[in-house]
């Protein structure tokens, strides 16, 4: 399977396997950096950073941080700040993220806010952080337990993407991933969401569909780069999904969900929203439910569950006014933005799921 | 005494006086804030809130902070993000920063970060923030004693300039922010500095001299926004200046010295500097000296001080590759950049000072 070595626009610059390792090696054999620093989590210390220092020849400062998402905290970065100030990072210093979204974003908003702003390059380690997290250039931290409450919009000079880093990923993370994947075919491209229902995580033509999936992506921020209008698309499954996964985090008695586990039932739930709300068909709505039904564990969820779910539903930070404005479907393929909902339609988006 | 009403260039808008309120309400009347915020510390709150509030016909939502640069950190800025969480801020809030430099950093830091990024206008309240932190877009908060280590740049929507303030503003606040503007007179315009050092803190002349200094430095910053090179030229004085004021922060035996009256022994070190490496004759030292001595009470510093203030000059922020770089004057007018000067020679700047 082949595809394209690089994609290149106005907002962001992504390299692709061998051509990124060497835009990586151009960039620190030209740029005058101090000094080079990369962020790892405990895992991608342990499994991805072996074969970034084989690819680089180069002194790495690595700075390591703990793994998961209930680290994605501004504490992590107040340490973060302190290593770097401690070690002696100035300006003019480099910083590599290597991991999932968790080290994207928090390590995009230590660079863009240390010293007013040092270099930062992603290494997306995870499906997920590959389609999702590698354009757009979001970063950010969770405050308490709201998501990604804090953190600006900038993109890194580049991004590295590279599925050698999938073979180590466990099921969970790469299904994880996949949700997102399957999301980017809903709300553009039907073709490609039935796909990717067939391939499952075939690893033969994972690199191909992460490249169609960022060309989606990227072709939707760059038409919406501050999410005024279009680029809310992306938002499809979020709403509830993110509440539902601030939940899972703040109640760790429950297995933990990951953030594609989270937003895929918030995709069946926002199509039984967008069935009865904007037009979506019974069958189209069906088959989203099938599909990912075939994917994702059903979770279970009591009367105690929902109504705190309800309550973070209403700190999310897209709304406007006190609003809760959904991104919908109109059909697979065809989204339409700031459809506000009754809340008796959210429960019955709710029940939806869970029957 | 009359100067113009607005100063409009490629990166900041700043408006004067009455057309300035004409703004604000323009804005607020024109702009669908679902809310709208005024960020005040306990003195702003007592004496400028009620001017702000006189001006304005509409409901406005007041934060209120401590008072005073060791406030300025990032646990004040998580409290206010906090703050803003339960209040329902959403995107399209705006923030109001109306204070001193450690209100409109802090707060432009608050805005910039909050959800990734909500609008913010600066009413700087202090003759310090009027001419200084009105323009060149940096926001920060300090990082343990680092002062500013933690921030981004970025312009605010507009900024409010109105001497109106200053009539409720202490001496000691008046002579620091005085400092800033007779570091713009050295820097570019000897004729400049030669009127600041006659009119003194004249409230006749005060707003025409306000505008000039603030032309000055957005003169600069309109040419290296990134502080790339020419912008340097504004840390004449801050080397030296910020860690003893860091140091003062740091040591609260001491009385607290404000940032300009730091800065201001700073400049007397720096012309010190700027004679034995770069070339400022022995008249324009001493006038530098002379004038400064004549506005700003002598500090005493012990050698035990000296050692902690040059540790700390280390750490700052615009050290490159572990050499400390100072800006300094070839001539009062005319300054260089990136001047690496021996360990001897700041010993003997400070020791200038204190003869």
């Amino acid at each position: 399977m082949f595809y394209p070595t690089s994609l290149l626009t106005e907002m962001s610059r992504i390299f692709f396997e061998e051509t990124g390792w060497e835009e990586l090696a151009d960039s620190l054999n030209k740029s005058d950096y101090s000094n080079v620093f990369v962020l790892t989590d405990k895992n991608t210390n342990r499994f991805c950073l072996p074969i970034l220092e084989a690819k680089v020849n180069q002194s790495l400062t690595v700075l390591v941080m703990e793994a998961g998402e209930k680290h994605k905290h501004l504490h992590t970065c107040s340490q973060l700040w302190r290593e770097l100030s401690e070690l002696g990072a100035d300006r003019n210093a480099l910083l590599i993220n290597l991991g999932g979204g968790v080290v994207t974003d928090l390590g995009g908003f230590v660079a863009c806010a240390y010293k007013r702003g040092i270099d930062f390059i992603n290494i997306p380690t995870t499906l997920l952080s590959m389609v999702d997290a590698s354009v757009g250039g979001k970063t950010g931290v969770d405050l308490d337990q709201l998501k990604n409450q804090i953190g600006i919009i900038q993109e890194p000079s580049f991004v590295l993407v590279d599925p050698v880093f999938l073979k180590t990923l466990p099921e969970n993370e790469f299904r994880s991933g996949y949700a997102e994947m399957l999301k980017h075919g809903l709300i553009q491209d039907r073709d490609y969401f039935e796909r990717l229902s067939i391939y499952r995580y075939d690893i033969e033509h994972i690199g191909k569909s992460i490249y169609h999936s960022i060309c989606i992506k990227s072709n939707v921020v760059a038409q919406d780069p501050t999410e005024k209008n279009l680029r809310k698309i992306l938002n499809f499954g979020h709403t509830l999904g993110h509440a539902i996964e601030s939940y899972f985090l703040d109640h760790m008695n429950y297995d933990r969900l990951l953030h594609g586990e989270a937003i895929a039932i918030g995709m069946i739930m926002e199509s039984e929203l967008s069935h009865k709300h904007s037009g979506l068909s019974s069958d189209d709505r069906n088959r989203i439910k099938e599909v990912f039904e075939s994917i994702y564990p059903k979770i279970q969820l009591q009367a105690d569950d929902i109504s705190y779910i309800k309550e973070l539903l209403r700190h999310d930070k897209k709304n406007r006014s006190g609003k809760i404005r959904f991104a919908l479907l109109e059909s697979i393929g065809k989204p339409v933005i700031d459809q506000v909902v009754s809340d008796e339609a959210i429960d019955d988006a709710i029940a939806y799921y869970l029957s």
